[in-house]
């Protein structure tokens, strides 16, 4: 057979605020691949069906001198992250062709010659869910939530949660989590739509942090028991002010400061002050503890309606460099995935 | 029989940075008292012995309005704190003449009638202690020390801990209980003095902050598994820069900012990166959980000489202010304690 493209995502430079397509990631035309004849070496070739965008593919745009959890992306290499792909043909006794898998560290390109099943997740898709849900609340957005909610929350009926960054893929899980337990949730995000959304999922008090001051809510809805910090910055300063005693921190994320730096924290002595835990995560440290109870539970409440999601899907590779962009500027309204081919 | 000398320590005015003995603290010597005349209405009078000379003190000094987890200093009265005194006249059942009392509110003047022995403790001394010993290494500084650690370090043999104030009360305890513990410790302090006094006490890398740089010394010798916080500000976030993955941070208390107020905190983005643990407490909350284990342990450590501690002990009601201005800028050499008066 004739080779065919093999379209990539090119990080181009490192950036200096937000990543702009055209300059940070490139989008590459150039490439083919033969499906036929190109030498597997024991390995197989997966067909890329959807890739995830999310908040933490801004700390990989990184000088790679700079150390960090993840590791930096290359310049001139495609860009990498959550996605899923169909084995399309295989030499691995353990990869079979037709089988999806799941994984971390997928290229933003067509197609990938992989030679080890390391890392990967063989999925089993609900019939009445799409691929792209994989990735979302039923992928590592999903995991995070509910992984970091079961380890650190400590969340007990009749408390207060605030929660960030409320009508994202991570915390939108968090809230219905939060109201599934019995917690009083006051929820912020950065556009009335948004607001409107946390409402719709069931949080009892939502606010635009953008035209609202956020601690003028607190100090009138808080104290606060538990806070879902996505966004780090003034906003956790508000929340360590109107934190109840023994209140819990998960710190998930801190996007205010990934494109124009962290502001610095000023009210940690109520640490001390009111017994506060402030704990942070990262989703894969959780994974081998929380992933059969995850699987075996969330994807079937998804497709049931009982936890509600919503995707912010475009469609081609082509479309991945803006939608990079967008999630950083909050502009997705979302789970924010790209659908890179049908099977 | 005539009326004795009642002498007092007064909180005049709330202070704007420092408390400045003769503004802030006024030693008073107007007051008398007839210790057999005056009504006791079923109460008892204590006369003072030691009295305790704290960090934490500085938060009480402030305008009554703001809210913190410590009750304010009332102006024109006596400043109060942890102090030990005998009974000399008493009309209450429990409360028998010449019993020795432990409390945390003892105003700073020579007697006292008190209605009501709630929340104070009766001692039986260890006779090869001084009463001092009890407001400081067996005391509240050596209960925080011992009961943040045993509740918040999670210490594992063969780790490194940082500690900060390494040479005061509650951080030359803290030194000595992670090295029992098998800890690595690197401890820093604010004079040359203080600083061969850790290595004295046993931990393994010492160094001035003052004259070097926390964060290389951080650097060099980290990451650290453990980190004792007394102080907050840039060690904190020089401490946050050089943590390992999944330290804990004990937030005991912020003196940096307690005068002139705390500086912002850059590094808690590292909470998420490095899933860090930060918890802060306040010692009165974890007494009950760990007094009986406390007082059947630590005094003896200390009359053996097991656990080593030191006093800076002046002499008179009038040292008080001077006592209180020291311990702010880290002046004391040891536990600051003073003695009101022998038995």
């Amino acid at each position: 057979m004739a080779p065919t493209t093999n379209n990539r995502v090119i990080f181009a430079a490192i950036p200096k605020d937000y990543p702009i397509p055209g300059e940070t990631t490139v989008y590459d035309t150039t490439q083919t691949i033969d499906l036929d004849a190109v030498p597997l070496n024991g390995g197989f070739i997966i067909k890329t069906l959807v890739l995830s965008v999310d908040p933490y593919m801004r700390g990989r745009m990184r000088d790679p001198e700079i150390k960090s959890y993840s590791t930096p992306f290359k310049v001139g290499a495609p860009t990498t992250g959550y996605g899923i792909g169909v084995v399309v043909r295989s030499e691995h006794p353990d990869v079979a062709v037709g089988k999806y898998v799941y994984g971390g560290e997928l290229p933003h390109q067509e197609y990938t010659v992989l030679s080890s099943a390391e890392g990967l997740v063989f999925l089993e898709k609900d019939p009445e869910l799409p691929w792209t849900v994989y990735v979302g609340a039923a992928g590592m957005p999903g995991k995070t939530a509910f992984m970091g909610w079961k380890e650190l929350a400590h969340a007990k009926k009749g408390e207060t949660a605030f929660v960030t960054t409320g009508a994202g893929p991570v915390g939108s899980m968090v809230i219905q989590l939060a109201k599934r337990d019995g917690l009083r949730v006051i929820a912020s995000a950065g556009s009335e739509e948004k607001v409107k959304y946390m409402k719709e999922i069931g949080a009892d008090v939502v606010f635009n942090y953008k035209t609202t001051d956020t601690a003028e809510v607190l100090a009138r809805e808080g104290p606060i028991d538990v806070y879902w910090d996505n966004v780090g910055g003034d906003i956790l300063d508000a929340a360590l002010e109107h934190s109840a005693l023994y209140a819990r921190f998960v710190i998930c994320g801190m996007i205010s400061g990934y494109n124009t730096g962290h502001t610095g924290i000023k009210n940690m002595h109520q640490t001390f002050s009111r017994s506060l835990s402030i704990n942070g995560f990262i989703v894969s440290r959780l994974e081998p503890k929380y992933d059969t109870e995850f699987y075996a539970t969330i994807p079937r409440a998804l497709a049931s309606g009982e936890i509600k999601y919503r995707e912010d899907v475009s469609n081609g590779l082509e479309t991945v460099g803006d939608a990079i962009l967008r999630v950083q500027q909050g502009k997705n309204t979302g789970k924010a995935v790209v659908v890179v081919a049908e099977e």
